[in-house]
């Protein structure tokens, strides 16, 4: 399964809002088809939506090659979802490369799109190692949200953990949070898991602190959308809860990503933008109202966990343990 | 709005289960027509299912007033959830009512339902009175799950507290999270506070969390399902992350509950039985399936919350504050 490819002219997606009853390929040809597939959720999961956009933007160049058209791209782009950083990395990323450029700009965003994304396909691959090196031994692991396939180029960031030790021979079964409001665990990473033919457990989120407290968890991991320079980390609602019951419990909470996630120009988690999503995603589940109609929400997207609350960031490039301003400053320069 | 009456000779109840879409009213005339309700979560809330098994119990006997009929409709009524303990204490009370009963057990039940229902009524509105005062002046309060005058006779456990607050002024918002799986916070607090008039927001569990880190809850307050004797709190499931993240953020958490549901007997949270219920309600929401079939699950309707992470236990004969062995005995002999 492969949840993004470019075929020459265009982008092809699976669309995950329609996962795991439909698998649906999107065929994106403009900045603005990626944008909207961005923000409706069908290319999700921070690492991916990096690639997706940096695609994007090549796209865009190879239909119209002039800066305004570079310039109208980037901002569409980067503006689709605010809180994960690696959209606005990539598509920076694309932009230096066309200004580079001596002659061909759809050439040179097209090249730096396919350097991300195989890069994040590399940097997948080797968070897989060493998270598998920091878990070993790890029985019953709980994790949040949807870190695998098709959230990442390559195999993912925190499934692909779970994966390689699933391969590594020691782990006995997962338990996955369904993830509300868009039920990203129960739609996605149960999906992928039946795929992997790893054994698992789902979950409400709610149920995840009880059990864990319970001692039937050895280990939590969860992905990341944005981390800041400090070790605070954003990502998906829910994650805080896990790790404000990990922490309780006294077993690892471990984070990972690819560098290309943490923000170094955010000094701290309070700084973290938290995209604040349409209340209709609160009041439905898989298109069923739970409510009255009409009735208020709150519906932010992320949370924040202090740094001080997570074992180990997992990255490309190592892990960071206890993780803090120095080690995460450390992974830079390795 | 009342969620039980008794009516001369059947039991009334609202189908819960139908809330918000139908307000349909049951008809149970038998102690297996009130079980079955209970199993189902027709009827709800530990002090709530305490008064319907007390009037199953009455129910019965009116039909076969002998020993034997007793000790059925007991069993049937003390076993069909294992959480709360206001069922068992409730059906032990009658069973005790009939067998000290010189004459007429089928009117000796029916009294002691009749008594039970009473005392949680004014139960109710003390637990208001005590809880506003000790929360007085706060604005914004979180709340989990249901627990009004669906839940409780009289105007509820936590809800009523609330309810309370509006009514004194001082309240501006409730933050209602929505109870997954079976979504009695979307489904009923949300259909209470309308119907109460409070301003009110609803969010997915997880979000609570981080709402609370984020300086947005002035207060959390809760109900409880049993209250061990060292003031460990078994309720539906996610409250203990909503005790964690208060506890992280310095807020007060509240548990407001009638006596009846403290259980002397039962020494701390490890001893609860936590009902593990249908993976079906994880399966799916609303009745709209939310991942692949057959998908295993699990389902723990409950959680405890460590009585050192609860500010206050209010109840009928006032608050324990802090909470352990000593102020939860102390609340025996006001």
């Amino acid at each position: 399964m492969v949840a993004l490819r470019f075929d020459g002219s265009a982008l092809r997606a699976i669309d995950q809002t329609e996962l795991p009853w439909q698998e649906r390929e999107l065929v994106l040809e403009t900045a603005a088809d990626v944008a909207t597939a961005i923000k409706c959720l069908a290319i999700r999961g921070a690492p991916l939506i990096g690639v997706a956009a940096a695609y994007g933007v090549a796209l865009e160049l190879a239909r119209d090659a002039s800066l305004d058209s570079l310039e109208r791209a980037c901002e569409l782009l980067a503006g689709a979802r605010p809180t994960a950083v690696n959209l606005s990395r990539a598509v920076q990323l694309v932009r230096a490369a066309v200004l580079a450029a001596q002659d061909d700009r759809a050439a040179a965003a097209l090249a730096q799109a396919r350097l991300i994304d195989s890069a994040e396909q590399a940097a997948s691959d080797a968070i897989a190692d060493h998270g598998a090196l920091f878990l070993q031994g790890s029985k019953r692991i709980l994790t949040h949200c949807n870190t695998g396939a098709l959230a990442a180029p390559g195999r993912g960031t925190a499934l692909a953990v779970v994966a390689e030790l699933a391969e590594r021979g020691s782990l006995e079964r997962v338990l996955a949070t369904e993830s509300r409001p868009l039920l990203q665990g129960a739609r996605l990473t149960v999906f992928e898991l039946s795929r992997l033919g790893i054994e698992h457990q789902l979950l409400v989120d709610s149920a995840a602190a009880g059990l864990i407290a319970a001692r039937e968890v050895d280990a939590v991991i969860v992905g990341c959308d944005r981390v800041a320079a400090n070790g605070d980390v954003a990502n998906k609602v829910g994650t805080y809860s896990h790790a404000l019951a990990a922490d309780a419990a006294g077993i690892p909470f471990v984070v990972a990503g690819p560098m290309s996630t943490i923000d170094y120009g955010c000094p701290s988690g309070a700084e973290i933008a938290i995209e604040e999503r349409d209340p209709d995603e609160v009041r439905f589940a898989a298109g069923r109202s739970l409510t009255i109609a009409g009735t208020k929400c709150r519906n932010p997207a992320f949370d924040v966990t202090p740094a001080a609350l997570v074992t180990a960031l997992v990255t490309e490039r190592g892990v960071a343990s206890p993780v803090d301003a120095a080690s995460v400053l450390a992974l830079r320069s390795r």
